[in-house]
């Protein structure tokens, strides 16, 4: 199957059929019709093969992972996703992989109202990048720069799980529940729009808690504290692994999806967000004047090193 | 230098400035208001080392080439363009490297008032994927299906230089001013937005003139039929080639990134409009009832095979 032919066949159709959309794949470009009065949200990702995820991975995990990443970047910033372009760099065609690449991207599209209006497919090694816009209303989108001290630190579900759930040699095997949580990560849509006018600073976890909390104490200029007795663990990990192991890799593992996010300690409480967003929401630490991230033990107080994953690092 | 650095360092700042940038390079995602009453134009393209540059380009030429063909896409809608985000595998960071690369994206991206809003850096084989956004009018998008028999056909410039100027064992080693060409192609914008709500349909060269006036043809569902004749072929190209092989690679070579499009018959002249955009543009040939890209040599006529470059065709 050539170029053309695999681009209308596969992504011609994904994810929602929008009346907002005047022309979608197939011609140079995507036009689209944004209401007045909304902000546009952009962001793109890009996942590379044996980096982002094991060589060896679902294709429908794949798929799935390229636009969840993305969509929450959108989630992050409390965008409501609406649109998405997809850059597939592949080493060849091939219908079966292709099939279950579109059905994991497919599927997640849908859930979240986004329609695929542009793409690009190339031959090469196996990378995909993809873009995705949104929508916010203007002075609501949530950034990385907003918190103060005294604001509240959450974090939403258990973060740890899809570092766990990565099958490497020298770890315990995961569950399967452990490797879905990998494979086929739920972006924070829901959350992130609710918190969107609420939260004072978010940013999503990717490259690990520890490290993404620093981004934003560094954007806001504060210091950020962890209290570790407080973070979300789930079962599945403590099962595999002894507490102080599932702190460490709540704090540093990435590829959660969460939310980190901090709320001034004035707002209302968030049970009924969590409860509207069917998401597990969790007061972790607190912002501090200073800078760093702090984890607090009692009366001992130590800083954490880890800066998160770097592409380029050391 | 890590990647956050890098991103900081080279990306952060390029591009024009602009007032409506809520929200630039450095959080989840990119904010920016668009004004109302005009629709969002959309695009990505990707480049491979290898496949569509050679692994020894100049980066300069690699960063405006990520660009360029992105811009090209959006000239072919008749679209202003107004943003683009980058993503950017790489195998190492190359300080030289990166300070060229940026020099040729930022410079094109200044040229086209077009901001640098997001982008993602990660390691891996070299490609770049690059997404632009645009405006246009509702209703004043050109598209690639509507163009009507009796129409004329029209093309920019003077293809069959790119390809010309791309260095190759098996041809004679090209001017710099054929070289040029291929490594700093001068998107069509302003003849593009110029021809938005006048031509009735447009495509951007990029995988061979007759390859993509069949694409043309084929949305519009007609034939098109070309003069050979009438190719506008440069002295450049011709001090190189003799006239047949010049009007073979006009036809077949890529990498243009000229405008093809066809207008009505009865439509004014389009002298104004090449002045005004200081654009050669030059009547090839006509669009007819049918199928297929047809070449006339007096009364001999002959069906183009060529289908244009196909990344995973035979």
């Amino acid at each position: 199957m050539g170029e053309f032919a695999l681009i209308q066949r596969w992504f011609s159709a994904l994810g929602v059929r929008r009346e907002d959309v005047v022309l979608g794949v197939g011609d140079d470009a995507a036009v689209v019709e944004l209401p007045g009065g909304q902000q546009l949200v952009a962001a793109v990702d890009t996942l590379v093969a044996g980096r982002h995820f094991p060589v060896d991975s679902p294709p429908r995990s794949i798929g799935h992972r390229a636009l969840a990443v993305n969509l929450s970047d959108l989630a992050a910033m409390g965008a409501e996703p609406r649109y998405a372009l997809l850059a597939l760099t592949l080493p060849q065609a091939d219908d079966a992989w292709l099939q279950e690449f579109a059905g994991g991207f497919g599927a997640l599209a849908l859930q979240h109202g986004v329609a695929l209006i542009g793409g690009d497919t190339t031959s090469g090694p196996l990378t995909i990048s993809v873009t995705v816009l949104g929508c916010v209303l203007p002075g609501r989108a949530l950034t990385r720069s907003g918190a103060q001290p005294g604001d509240l630190v959450f974090v939403s579900g258990t973060p740890g799980d899809a570092v766990a759930g990565l099958p490497l040699a020298d770890r315990p095997a995961p569950t399967a529940a452990l490797r879905a949580r990998f494979e086929f990560p739920a972006p924070r849509v829901a959350l992130g729009r609710a918190l969107a006018g609420l939260a004072s600073a978010c940013i999503d976890v990717s490259d690990g808690l520890a490290g993404d909390l620093g981004k934003l104490g560094a954007a806001s200029g504060c210091a950020i504290e962890i209290d570790p007795a407080r973070l979300p663990l789930s079962d599945a990990l403590l099962a595999l692994q002894p507490l102080s192991r599932a702190q460490e890799l709540a704090l540093t593992g990435g590829d959660d999806y969460e939310l980190a996010f901090t709320v001034p300690a004035s707002s209302p409480d968030l049970g009924e967000i969590a409860r509207v967003t069917q998401t597990r929401i969790t007061r972790i630490g607190r912002v501090l004047p200073g800078a760093g991230v702090w984890l607090r033990n009692g009366a001992l107080v130590t800083q954490v090193a880890h800066r998160g994953f770097d592409h380029f690092g050391p």
